[in-house]
């Protein structure tokens, strides 16, 4: 199937353009990808949780110096506030604990990403994922509350996830919001579990399980309450 | 709140009550509770899974020496072939693995059970619901094939899911059925979850989550496969 | 089966059914769902967890507005304080953390609900499924601290169970009052296993996978600790 | 965020819009969804696996009727050979166990899907995705056996990769190839976890939680060996 | 609170207690403890699952040259039978698959040890620990199919119960017959719960759970399926 | 095997025997057993984890009023602060957080309980049993910190564990311990696992399913962290 | 930490030497790494598992071709016959289902790799790292059935462990053989859990889990029944 | 395969060699193994987790009278503190939590053992198994944050793995780190999942299960943020 590579000649070349577009910057404890974005359509983003708070302030600063516009994800307020300390102009977005700086906004890609939520308990997860799609550059329509309890607020909304490019479903408890989108649209739904809910829920694991077992086809997942990942997804399919 | 019973003589009675309602065929390895419809409203039933054929046959022409109508599951078809040998009126029906003799239908109630499936493959799950809740003396209304990949196949029965009593919903993968249905009417649902699926399905285990963690109020569930169960429990509801 | 429905006339109608039927407050937010009762026999209800203090202001306020009753359940004494403020005539269950605010209690049904409770710890969750009952218009007899240990304390109180018109069953631990309780009575059994014990009981699930492997026939099982989910379908099932 | 529809006149259109594309082959046990290529971009498929060889026969057969392109996956070799017996101009290919039909095969879309395996005992599941996605009318381009054991055997191939529109990642054992792609590339990747490998693999949970843990951003996962499921997503993000 | 033993003298002798004790026979793939029944008051017993016919045959041999008694569990009938073959005295158990030769019984103790099951499906393992139990000497008495579903089949024979020295409890499905029991006797209680039932039963996982989570104080548990292991210790018990 | 009981006559005197032994102090929340330790040879125990202050306060005042001695277990610090300035003279054990009122020891048994733990930090575990052995009158020798990693601190102590009736071992992380004190001696040994350890610990899942899978005959396991069960059926057989 | 490598000149090199070491057979379906020893210390294997007799002997074949030589594991008999049938003197082990082709023996290293076993079941697991310790030219000591359920056994053999430059400790059920050697010598350990056993043995996940939470320092853990992943560790450790 | 060792003379010695190397200073609540260094390799190290601060004081401070090195790990804050004022020349870790008193530094082995991490958020544990080794006497070479969602960051760094004895690969979310660099070097690699992570990653069972699932062969994994025992491993192969 494959042609085979002469190898001499063409894996240097294979490995030169990964190597040329390789840039970083060395903290000791973090190394920065400054090409990432080049490499894969999403540039480095800095995930807070389980970082203390000096080691994120210096990767924004460093970030910062280089020039990069910055998005940290799960960002507790009290790390946020000395953020904003050093980056005035930066916005943190409490409900989903993100903290954007983004001084020229990107231009916004044609397709629109729609994003669903069962219910309002699972906003927070949702706006991570609206917050993360802008950032990326993507125009982006939420459709919130619209949960298989009643069936209607979704097929009310319907034209909307019709016109979408893409369509993220955020639903935690039985996660059947995915299912359904996905037998409605000809659009492709990456689910997004969350671990709303309460006993036998299992921080998201009965979502997690519904949607990975989703009798309708053409649905994906992302881990539980992922809204940054299922907005990578997104992007790269909207790009 | 409770009133409090005088000891000697009301316990006497309340233990009596019991007592005489307790008549029982002994066959060493098992004890056949002649008295177990008068007590639970449920005949005893005999779960063939795990007995040998001999057992089985055994147990199954004590009853019928009782003149007990006889209802056995998970019978496979090698026991059923020896059972109808016995007693060549009786039914087996393949699909649900169930065998069943009882020489004069019981009268039937008012109200109707409707069972509905997600899919073809949930189907014998269903049927196990279906012969014993007939078996019982209920009129049951089967709605099959209807999951939530395609609602509209659901949203075109929904009048027949409203004039029931109660209704039972088996599924498998994700199980959102039974979420969907119970969005859409004012009856108890009974959720069956199936086995049917693969991967991370788990033997049931995503359907089976999926139904207790279930948006919709008003659902309840029975154990993974167990149409048996969820018919009696429609049955005792529709009594 | 099912008699084939006429495609262009009827669905029209099954859907305009469905569609009249549907009054919604828009919160942005949050989608009240306005005819819920109507369509369901249960009214939108508040899940208060993961929700904040101000959304669920919100939403109670809102409903509150169009005159509404009004069940908040997971409601934390924080919260609490804040809803009372607004709604003075409200009561605040702290017991169960159950908010309600009903001026007019609805018309007492005639069948009674039973709620019986293994032990003293089961008693929260006990209440959950007290308050949603009567809210909805039951009659509740409650029976607490009747767990298998001693098996005569549920002995002593047996006619009661044998009066209700279906009986809730709450447990954590090994769940066996739901089996001991579904062999004794011709009644349907909802079994609501509790997070309560330590060890292996992994926050209910010994309770959980206790009932919905009950050797009695015609138990079904709520999602763990979800006194709501039980009463609601207790309610369906006495209407 | 939302313009509120006005409900009477929009609901209707968009309920009718949806109603009108609705036709069915209703087989009693069966419901085929005649319409699902219109509504969801993808047409019905078979999912042989818990069904019987008459329900698929039947179901195969009204499907060839209505003269529609088959493809039914999860297709033991026994239940081919009297599909085949049925309409033998059709392809069965044993090591994906997939029934193909299509006797006008669909134009080609531009775009093409990558499918990559980490070992040779993936290549089953990949197949499925392979046969699927052309079924569905796109270029796909296989790279099998190149799992990070020996990560060069990827590296090799990394422009393969890179001109793909999108990539769909089989692996067994530990998954790690979602990851390694995912970190190389800047197109949405889509991770298949198979349930190759033994011990404490758990039949695929391993490649699955590794999955869906990546620490490479827009990577989404599917279920456990669901090469039918990346496919149909795969092919909704090439349209 | 331990007296501090004098290392030079004293060690010596509490290790040379335990050498002198030892004695063994080297089969190569095995080591048969000759001394085991001195010291552990339990005679090595030979678990054959996992063992090919050939290694259990010549451990049972070298045993039967030593004039040792001889319990093999997990015995198939084709295994059985070579061995047989071998010492027509033997005696086989084809319910608990037990293979048994123990030319002069052994002195019976005085206190008996009860055997209860609840189903007929539990009896294979009660027998397997009722024949482990005669082997080593004890009084066993068996009553069977005493399950929660039917508490007073289990309340008439509360009597024998009483009497017992200690009582064996099996039990799959939910596993209430343990904590049943031992809510009604002042009698040691050891719960073998069984890989009977199915769906959420998980090979016995529910009614493993269940047994250590009972609510009745004075009850230890077995794995699944180990009723060799619960004869032991009630035989040392009894002891 | 049963010698059939006549109905009338016996079932009445069984069930009398088991009334006339019922005594019970009704809290309305509660239901205190008073002739429990008649009829288990146990008396009630108070599990203090998930009751209010409040509850336990009242229960233990009833019980003092009824001149019972009184046992509360998982008693934090702040409730017990509470009980002892109720009853002075009662006693509060920190590290197991038992609470004992006892004015007069009861009569010593003959035979010895051996507890002996693996580490220093299952010590809290083996005091909860070594404080409920001896409320119920037994004998108790203490061996702490005997872990196999080390395996000649416990050889050394070897003849201590020889001399008890009954063995209690305690130990998190891999739980060998029991096993290896079941190869050496010839008494029951009932294993406590507890929750010590970290990572694939679980919450001393791997210690409970090490036990339970002891490759040494004669011992049964309760629940994690559960000294107070093992206390009880040591008790049991100590009697 | 790290002196920073210059990019331009260093990275050429360490990608150069790296793709120098990389030669490749390409069958399409499989990609034989010729150059693997080189670069791990360990040739390319065949894991025989999932893979179809046909893949496996063109792997086999094309390995002989370029005079490789050849370990497969999890071979089956009737796989192993075509492959002898191929190659007259390879050497096919049925215990371990291994099957080996090394014309001329490696020269011995001189550090000695111990493999001890708890018993006569986990010899199969144990035989496969035997069998490959010595094709990858180690001197292999086995020490068969030295289980803790008889510690002395073991001590028997104490010697022989310490004289170890590495040791394989292979055990089922609880696993407590590679703490307890763990804690007797000064040598790394490799723990491979065992699937043997019955109940909540899950598999092998008892012993697993066991292991992991070794009490004894310096033990590491292989996956379940993975002998040869063992042998490759201690070989590399022993190079 | 073994001689059969002659029992009376050689046990005695294989003992004696055991029992002269055995010395212990027991606190009753601990016994301090003071020869485990000389048996194993290791001497006792605390694990201060579930220990209470007055307990690990009394260790230590026994453990300074004996003269012997310390090494406390999961050391809180506040335990560190009044450690520190006991023995002012101690150092506190506070990254890796622990407590290091080893006035003068051992001699250091000639090889390196090489710990790489997979991000900034393993570095905690990494730390913990950077101070173990160092504190066991090892030269111990970090590389931090080169996981595989940029391979090169891993590549540019492959000379000092490959130069190292044997590496620590240090990772959480899906692990893939351990696999990537076992099929890169011809080193033993010890694997330590970490916890670091969300929603499916269960505590870090998602790493642990990547590792031990592996496709590359030479790898071992210790417990779930173990990098205590991966650096004791190392430090024996280093031996």
């Amino acid at each position: 199937m494959l042609e085979q590579y002469k190898k001499g000649d063409v894996d240097v070349d294979t490995i030169m353009t990964q190597l040329t577009s390789y840039e970083m910057a060395d903290l000791g404890f973090a190394k920065i990808d400054l090409s990432r974005k080049a490499r894969t359509g999403i540039p480095e983003v800095i995930f807070a949780a389980g970082k203390s708070i000096d080691q994120v302030e210096k990767i924004v600063m460093r970030m910062h110096e280089q020039h990069q516009d910055i998005l940290a994800t799960r960002v507790p307020q009290e790390m946020a506030d000395i953020l904003i300390k050093n980056i005035p102009s930066a916005i943190y977005h409490p409900l989903s604990r993100t903290f954007v700086y983004q001084p020229i906004r990107p231009v916004v890609k044609t397709g629109t990403i729609c994003v669903v939520t069962a219910g309002t308990s699972d906003i927070p997860v949702a706006e991570e994922a609206v917050v993360t799609a802008e950032f990326l550059g993507n125009n982006v329509v939420p459709v919130f509350d619209v949960g298989v309890a009643g069936i209607h607020r979704l097929l009310h909304r319907i034209e909307i996830l019709r016109e979408a490019r893409v369509i993220i479903a955020v639903a935690g408890m039985e996660g059947a919001l995915a299912s359904v989108v996905g037998g409605l649209v000809d659009k492709p739904v990456i689910g997004v579990p969350t671990s709303i809910g309460y006993g036998a829920n299992f921080g998201g694991l009965s979502a997690l399980l519904s949607m990975l077992n989703s009798c309708a086809s053409g649905i994906s997942v992302v881990n539980i309450d992922n809204g940054f990942g299922a907005a990578c997804q997104a992007h790269l399919i909207n790009s």
